[in-house]
This record gives structure tokens, C-alpha cells and sequence, in this order.
């Protein structure tokens, strides 16, 4: 008894899944756009490139941007809840992917915008059958997502303090003629100083400033700890307690490890 | 029965608390008074902006520094131990908020100091209902109180290093117009480099110098993992504490293990 | 009644093993031969040791190399599965460290790539009694290769985000002549921001670029918790789980948590 | 009745020990000492503080090298095994203190390595009644110490790294002007490269050559994991299994945290 698929179903199979051939396909030739447009977006900015392949860059550009505008048209006419998939975090993108090669017919140069569609390639790595790499990276973004309110807490405390210290390197070093023009620019220095990226376009010239540059230093090589050591704890968290859910059907201890066939605490067998 | 509330009780309730309407509104008042006292200061540094709205910045200034006094005070007039407060972290910062205005009547600059009022947001953050993210800032307060011991002698451990580094590079690098012109500046470039900031305002340019300093490079890159080490096991053992939540009904005492039967405080059983 | 061995197998003996007397010698031999030879190609690159010393660099390169291209066909000859030898992780670095200068026959240059040889060390090292430092190093690579998925889906999503952030700051500097000339170098100056590193040879001039570097940097300045998590809560179950020394006297199993009382596998009660 | 102490042990009392009122006072001086004579021989390195004040740094330098001279003789003269103090970490310490003076009378500028005192300051610091630091600094230390050989694999595996990926881009930028003009240069760009310092002295120009950098920040970025891993994992180790040594009469489940009064597995009251 074969039953009746509607085209709309059809359309939903091939685009949002990739257990059916067609799907699979559909997905691979995604992949595919998706890297030979990005490449084409970054190769057009090598000026040597660009004065060859112009052409070439933009038609591909556009083949790209009406084949993605088909699709993401298509993704809102088979979903059940369209309004639902167009405010996801995938709809956002597909929907930037396509917006800045329209925009560049009235703004030049927003084209290059379209890179932003690099980000759909998160979402086609499910044809490479590499579901168990997306367990792990669910794994972490758990792990990232419970730790979110301590990571925005440290994330205000470094804000806070990047502005008094670039504040007090004004003060100090602001008449010298060496880069601390205004606070803005010192609180840019504190930044590039307290996360240890030190570009030194601006750096102290007067002892005491590099004297408090140095303590800038301590501090942000000291509180790199902070972010490490809460994700770390989280993750090692959810390592011990994610892995086994068995439980003791005579005792009811819970906390087993991966490879245990009796209960640990009363020897009970179990039920693997 | 209505109890009657001293004046002082009311101007407390309105200062201190958040909970009745006119405490919530004194502190989001508050709140955007910092910031924009704070947001004064800083563009008031960028020249363009001082040039335009010198008069504005000025204004602001006072009346943010005019209001945080009689706000000082009244804080001093309504608590119990005024004492306490003043000394008190917050209370310093709350006086140090105003202070630099009064003393740019007496040394011109120093009001530029009044940055240092956007430390007060600290306090502020509570009216935004956050308490779960105050207790993940205790939580995380905690852990870095706990381990402020062997933090601190990393630190010193730290700083004697830098001094004999600095001074050997000082030694082999002296003489060459590199940069190294005294111990001082050496000691600052060790801290650059043990940090792994490297600005490269000074680096090192003869061989033996290069040596020396890619030893220090990796001792740096090494011995980060000790503060990092110290925070990780000391968060990763409040974690482990805290995700109980039984509580004994005998002695209600609740920071139990997870695989604890029977309170460890009292010896009654807990119920599982 | 002496056995008799084979040529192949004595010769397998001697290059293979480390337990003979013949054995131990040949691996000295070759620990020196690396050294001496990796010293040669570095010094040779130095302009004043070069013009001195060339023959002499010249020959120790083409003696090294005879020696060490009669030893890997001893070690094919010897061995019983060749094959599985020439594509091994060794077996290939054995290929590499011969290939360079017979390929300097053809092409100038290319025999500073023998500089490869210098991993041969990692197989040398047994020479000098320390396998407890291979079990430890062996216990790292463990960890990293459990945790090889993770670290995987961590790189690609940085390699996604600084091409996406390479674009913006391309929008951004790209017409101020600070640069940012093109998409690939400034995809190459957010990796240089992200990981901190900071050379400063590129370096944003506009405010809104020192803006968007704040935030990338802040960015690497958290997400380099990850991979240390990671890594962290992997070496720490993998430490965890070292420290139990019981083994179950009914079926031998020996990896027990410290708090188990019965043997996981068959449920033996284990002496505590 | 009076014990007799002999003239060497009371010198031993007072050099070694800080619990009587003249050992207290010899280490506040000693204290001292260091201090001054560390900043003398900091300060002097200044031009314009030597150019005022030179006789005064000289003199400081001689009082305090003739009194650490006979300080370090009545060491010697006092202990019991003054071969195993010569040779032990602080007697070698403190003759490096005394000699750079005295070779200074040989060779010119010598006394600057006298800054090595400052590494006495480690002994001296018991003086603050800082046992409870000084036992958080031996936990420090034998976390290191237990971690020291997965350390030294790890800084063998990065020096062979450096050598390869530093011979690698002698190659690649080798010939452009831009900084990498031998392999012992390379290398050391590469060490500032891995462990994310950035000077930015050299940095490469050609494409090939930013990718390759590209790479090895990545690396950096990613193996800084491994030192922290390693540590990490031992501190929590430590952490855990030190904290307590209590054992429960009764079933002599040992596992309890620091403020346990009953057996968390049988209810029966430990021994305090």
C-alpha cells in the first residue's frame, strides 16, 4: 500500500534531511556552493586575482545568490512552522547569506558580506555522517551554555576594569606623544595589553607607565585562569556525570562507570 | 496597626533596598547617571568630541558629582554603622566617585580619576533581578578567596624570577642599542615577554639574547598552567560541593557529598 | 644447544632492539649521528659559519646521509612486515630524512628539509633508559587522541569564525592603507589576534576597527578555555582513574573507582 | 638546670632558626639586606641615578657582599653537614650572592649578577609567620614535581617542533628580506610564534609564509593546553586526597571531607 507524498513533504525530505539519496545529494551539492562562493569572495579581494577573474567572481557570485534565494524559499514552503525556522539561528544565516549580494546593487562593496554563509557549513557537516563529532559538539556548547552566567560575569568584571586601567594610562601617559591619545585608545591598549595579544602599535614609554603596564600584565596573565578553570570544571563535570545512566535495580546507586557490569556498591548485576 | 518608620529608616529603604518601588527607581536612576557621568569622561579624552561639547561634558560632570555627594552622604546619614560603610569596599569606592572632581578645583586633571565610579556598577547590577548571577559571582569570588594563598606566591615566585631575568638580559644585551637600557626597562620587557604580551617595542637582537629570551618564552608559556591549575581544582571542587542539595532534618546542615547516607555533621540518616 | 639465528634476525636485533650490547651502541651511534647532522643544516644557514665551513657541513650531510640510507634498507630487509614499516608514522620520517638531499642533486635548497630527521630523536630516546617517560608520554597522546574529536570540531569552528571575521575587518580598514589589503591577510590577522600571538605588523587604525580587534580578542581571550578544558578533563579521568591499585582476586580486573567495594566486571567483593 | 649550649649552636640557632627573638631579628635584617642591596644594584643600572648617587651604590654593594661573606662562612662553620649545605639549592644561592662582587674586582660589570640574591628572599620569608604559604608553596611544588616528567616530554616534543617549523620557514621566507636570514633565527621567530608572544621583530610577508605562521599560532593556541592539562590534573588530584587523613573506626571508609564529624558511609562518629 503505497502511500501519498505530497510535493511539499517531497520538497522537506530533500532539503532538510539527508537519509534519502536525493537528500544526500542535495546536501553534498550545497557543501560544494557554499565553498567554491566563499572562496570566490576571498579570492576577489587579492587585487591580482580580481583584475583576472572578475568576471568570473561575480558571475559566480550571483549564480550562488539565486540558487541560495530558491532554496531558502523552498525551506519556508515545506516547513510546518515557517516563522518558527525563519527566526532560528540557521534561518538567520541562510537569510544573510543571500541579503548582501542584493544590497551591493544599491550599496557597493556589501557584497563581500556574503562570507557570513560560511556559517551555513556547520549545518551540511551532518552529511559526513559525523553524527558522533556532533554529540561532542553539543557536548561542549552544553558545557558552554551552563557556564554562560559566570562567563558574562567575568566577561562584565574584565569590561569594568579595562576601562578604569585604560582611564588611568591616559592620565599617565596621555601628554608623552606615545599613542595613549585619548581613553578610547588607552582602553584599546588595556585590551590588546590584558589579553596578552600585544600588537605594540601603543606602548608605555615613561617608567611609571610601564611600571602599571607590567601590573596590567600579572593581572591579565593571572585571570586567564578564570575562563579555563570554568569551562574546565563544567566540562569535567559533565564528563563524570553524563556518561552512564545505568542504575542498580537492588540498591538504586546510580554513579556507575562506562565499563561496569556489577553495582559497585552492593554487587548486583546489571542490566546492560 | 501601622508602625511608624523614621525619616532616616525611609531614606535607608530607598538607598540600600531594591524591593519597593522607590529603591528600584532610585537605583536605575543611579544606574544611568554612571553611565552616562562615565561615558562624559571618556569622550570628553577624544578631542574632536572636547572641542564640540566642552560646556555639556562640563555640566554633566558637576551635576553627576553634585548628586553622588548628597547621595554619599545620605548613605552616611541612614545606616547603622556609618563607620563600617565608609571603609567598607564599596563605601571607598562611593567616595572616591566624587573625589576627583572637587580636587580638579585644586589640580587640573584629576577629574579624569572619576572614572573609577563605574566600579559602582557593581553594586548597581542587583536591580536587574540577576541574584543568580550575583551568587555565580560569590561562587566565583570564592574560589579565587580560597586560593588567593598559593595565587600570591605564584606571584612572588613570579616577580623574583622577572627581576634576576631581567637583569641577566640587561647583561648580555646592554650594550648593543637594543633597548635594554637599564635593569627597570629589562624587568618590564621580561614581564612583556614572560606574559606572552610581546609588544617588541624592545626585543632582543643578538644570538645569546635570543636564547635567553626563547627560554624565558617557554618557561612563560609553561607556568601559566600553574594559576590556571590553582583556580580549575579549586572551582572544580566547589562545583563538586554544590550540586547536592540534601539537607539533613536533623541539624539542617546541607553540603553533603553525593554518595553521602548519613550526615556528616550529626551522624542522622539522610533521606535519599 | 645453541639456536641458531639468521643474519635477518640479528640484523633486526641490532638496528630494532635496545637490550643487546651491539643494540644499545647502534642507537647511540644514531642518536649522535641526528644531533651532529640536524647541527650541521642549522649552523650551515648562518652566513659567517657557512663561508668557513662549507665542505665540512657538505660532507657530514652526504656521510649522514649514506649512513642513514643503508640503515633504512637494513630495516626493510630485516623486518618481517616491510610494508607496514614504510608507511608507518616512523618508517616515513625514516624516508624523509634521506630524501632531501638526493633531491638537492636536482633541486638547490631543498636539502635544509633533512632539518626532519631531527623527530627520528623521538625513537632514539628509548637508548637512554627512559620508559617511564614513554609511559607518560604515551598517557598524553592517550588523552589527546580521546579528546582528538573535540579538538577537531573546536578548530574548525575557530577556522569558520576567522574567516568571518577576517571579512569584517576587511570592510571595515580595508581602504585606509593600515594592512588589511586583502580577504587572506586579514583572515591572517584574526588568527594572529585570536590566538593572542599579536605581532603587530597589521594593526587597526579606525576606531571601529580597534573596536571589532577589542572583541575578537576577548573572544580568543575565552575560547582558549576550551581546548585547555578539554585536554584538562580528559588528563583528569584518565588521572582519576590511575590511582586505584586494587585488583579483583576473582577475575584480575584492576581499573576500580576508589569508592567501589564489589568488582565491576564479575561482581567479586573486592579487600578494601 | 641549665644545658650548656656550645658557640656553634647557638650561631646555628640564630643563622638557621626563626623561633627566638635573636633568630627573628637576624632574618628581619637579612630581610633588609637583600632589599637594599637588590635595589642598589637595580638602581645603579640607571644612568641618572648612577651618575648622583655612585659611591653610595658602591658602598652598599661592599657592606652587603662582606656581611653575606661572613654570613655564609658561619653557615658552614655551624651546621652539622656543611658539605650537604653547600651543594643543596639555597647554599648554592647563597654563594652566587657573594661572588659576582669579587669577580667584579677581575672582570668589569660582574656585579650585576649579584641581582641573584633576591632568590634568598624564598628563605627569608618564614620570618612573616607565613607557614600556612610556605605549606601551600610545597603543595605547589610537588604538584610540579609529580608532573615533572610529563612536563620535560612536552618541552622536548615543542623543542623538536621549533626546529622543524623554524627550518620549514627559513625556506619559505628565507630569501625576501624579511627577518627569517638563518634557521637559528627561525627558530627563535618560531618559539615567539608557539608560544604566543608576538614581538613582531619578524613576522613573514610572503602568502605561503602567513599561512604556514597561521598554522603554527593555531598549534600554539591549541598544545597550551597540554602543560595546563597536566597540572591541572595534579593539583585536583592533590586536592582531593590530601585534604584528609580522618578514617572511620568502624568501617574505615577513609574518604571525608575537612569538616565531617560522623562516617559519611556507616553514621559513626570520628575521632577529631
Amino acid at each position: 500500500m503505497k502511500e501519498k507524498i505530497s510535493l511539499r513533504e517531497r520538497v522537506h525530505e530533500v532539503i532538510f534531511e539527508a537519509d534519502t539519496p536525493s537528500g544526500k545529494l542535495f546536501d553534498v551539492v550545497l557543501f560544494w556552493l557554499i565553498i567554491i562562493s566563499v572562496l570566490a569572495v576571498i579570492l576577489e579581494s587579492v587585487k591580482a586575482y580580481d583584475r583576472q577573474f572578475h568576471l568570473f567572481f561575480k558571475y559566480t557570485e550571483w549564480i550562488v545568490t539565486v540558487v541560495f534565494t530558491i532554496e531558502y524559499f523552498l525551506r519556508i514552503y515545506s516547513i510546518k512552522k515557517p516563522v518558527k525556522y525563519i527566526f532560528s539561528f540557521y534561518g538567520i544565516i541562510d537569510l544573510l547569506s543571500i541579503l548582501p549580494a542584493y544590497l551591493s546593487l544599491i550599496f557597493s562593496g556589501t557584497h563581500t558580506l556574503a562570507i557570513i554563509r560560511v556559517l551555513r557549513l556547520f549545518r551540511i557537516f551532518r552529511v559526513f555522517k559525523i553524527t558522533r563529532y556532533l554529540s561532542e559538539g553539543s557536548y561542549l556548547k552544553k558545557a558552554l551554555m551552563d557556564s554562560r552566567r559566570k562567563i558574562f560575569i567575568f566577561v562584565v568584571g574584565v569590561g569594568l576594569l579595562v576601562i578604569v586601567l585604560g582611564a588611568v594610562m591616559y592620565l599617565i601617559e596621555g601628554g608623552q606623544d606615545s599613542g595613549f591619545v585619548n581613553i578610547p585608545v588607552s582602553i584599546y591598549w588595556a585590551i590588546v595589553t590584558l589579553t596578552t595579544v600585544g600588537y605594540g602599535d601603543i606602548s608605555p614609554t615613561t617608567p611609571l607607565g610601564q611600571f602599571v603596564a607590567s601590573v596590567i600584565m600579572l593581572i591579565g596573565y593571572g585571570i586567564i585562569a578564570v575562563p579555563t578553570g570554568i569551562v574546565t570544571a563544567e566540562l569535567a563535570k559533565h564528563g563524570t556525570l553524563n556518561t552512564n545512566t545505568q542504575s542498580c535495580s537492588n540498591c538504586n546507586f546510580s554513579d556507575h562507570a562506562d565499563d561496569a557490569k556489577f553495582c559497585k556498591r552492593c554487587g548486583e548485576s546489571l542490566n546492560l
